[in-house]
């Protein structure tokens, strides 16, 4: 196994908006790169913008040659691939995901041969569309990107891990999984429910004018609502425990918050809601007038 | 009372963006605008930067010939001034106010006496600041302008308002002032309390590795997060029942999101959340891939 990116030889598996961005913003940093998409149709497409170098028809096809293979798949097919990737490629290699959970995939990372050296990754960084055709070679510019070492995970992996997420612009967060897990749950996966039932409950007040009437606040609330669902559902039954965990936080939150309101307690709820903004604000830096 | 837009003589009482913005949307629109702010300083700013023609350093300044006086203050503020208008001016005029929840407002509006024809009013749009210094004139532009009637309005209130409306560049929604509450809970105040919640919920989890992971899709969640507390807390509190309603049911529809993922009902799960998304692209027509 090579450690100097320049020299190392990719494949990429999976050609949507996070693969497909990556092979693009790899471009000129590494010695080569091919691809892999279950959808072959995105796999030509890939090849005929030039995301790739060459595409591969199926995963019997990855040479034996390749350094670093980069799962850039939905965490299913993640789970479904680890175990097949050690007959794929017999020689030692370094292995990366950037799935959006990290415990169940560390999990079966953790049962592979030891010529396999893994090594789990999440870039913090989305879109308002997805596929190949949204890929952007700046997508992880300035975003974080976790990396989430297994103790098996080579020190020669890190520190090509980290040259990679140097080359693509972004800073580099080291976490272990389950820290990550806790971490996605709260700031990702049950914004994304809490945004489900915005969308719910509106709908539930069964008057349209309710889409009418509403704007900016609304929209941004609700964002993650519109994120795609078999994506979701894999993150959500992967990180069951810290999703359920995080959602009951929110839902004592919510509660206080209902019954500060129903007595009237200006004073609490003045202080609890000054904290929540203040907070909020050291963050992002931004207010909000409406 | 004059009914055409360009003869009136306006007063804007509150000069903060969504005062100052309707001043600023309004020139060269009407006769005159005069403003007053409970904050002198705001005053002489708004005289310097053009925004008004002439500041009042009180409200007892108020000239007799005004025709239409807009209320911009926060609710608080409109709820006290509401009783005092009638001594402040003798003459009939029409009277608009821009609060954020109306029945509240609509019931002081009604022990007004005959010479005020009252009328609620509540532009749809906000911005990531506030104060005079964040106005613009462009703020209503393609935004919903909700006007909520009182029996009593009268008809020529109604057909200035709507010139006032078409002259921002926004549309006019017409609503009696109970369904505009039931609808702001939904799209606006509870997304704000859910907001809250995600920010308390993030700050339980005790570890300030979450506020560096937090992308995109946490900022917009919580964005509304960051609004001004003491303007929430107005609404919160004049809107209770509404707000507590729509809460309970986004806390049905959260329990029930976690009951499907605690039972790792795929099936159910993915129903729920793809009609979600598609209601909610329905209404935003974009997509979110993270």
């Amino acid at each position: 196994m090579r450690e100097s990116l320049e020299e190392r030889r990719v494949c990429v598996i999976g050609l949507g908006l996070i693969g497909g961005s990556l092979a693009l913003a790899l471009h000129g940093k590494c010695a080569s790169i091919i691809g892999y998409d279950a959808d072959q149709r995105v796999v030509e497409a890939a090849v005929t913008r030039g995301v790739i170098e060459r595409g591969l028809t199926g995963l019997t096809d990855v040479p034996d040659e390749i350094d670093l293979m980069i799962l850039a798949a939905p965490i299913g097919a993640i789970l479904d691939l680890i175990p097949k990737l050690p007959r794929l490629i017999p020689d030692p290699f370094h292995l990366l995901d950037l799935g959006s959970t990290k415990s169940a995939i560390a999990d079966a990372m953790s049962r592979l041969p030891e010529h396999v050296s893994p090594l789990g990754g999440h870039p913090m960084c989305g879109k308002e569309s997805s596929g190949l055709a949204a890929a952007d070679g700046d997508l992880f510019r300035d975003s974080v990107f976790v990396l989430t070492p297994l103790d098996r995970t080579l020190p020669s992996t890190m520190a090509l891990a980290r040259q990679l997420v140097a080359a693509i612009g972004a800073r580099p967060l080291i976490l272990d999984p389950a820290r990550h897990d806790r971490l996605a749950a709260a700031i990702s996966h049950v914004p994304y429910l809490t945004a489900a039932a915005l969308v719910d409950a509106a709908m539930r007040v069964d008057d349209d004018l309710a889409w009418t009437m509403a704007a900016s606040g609304f929209r941004d609330s609700t964002r993650l609502a519109a994120s795609n669902v078999t994506i979701m559902l894999d993150i959500l039954l992967t990180n069951r425990a810290a999703v359920l965990d995080t959602l009951s936080r929110v839902q004592v939150s919510l509660q206080a918050l209902a019954m500060l309101i129903e007595q009237e307690d200006e004073a609490r709820l003045r202080s609890t809601l000054e904290a929540c903004r203040s907070r909020r604000m050291g963050v992002f830096h931004t207010e909000v007038s409406q």
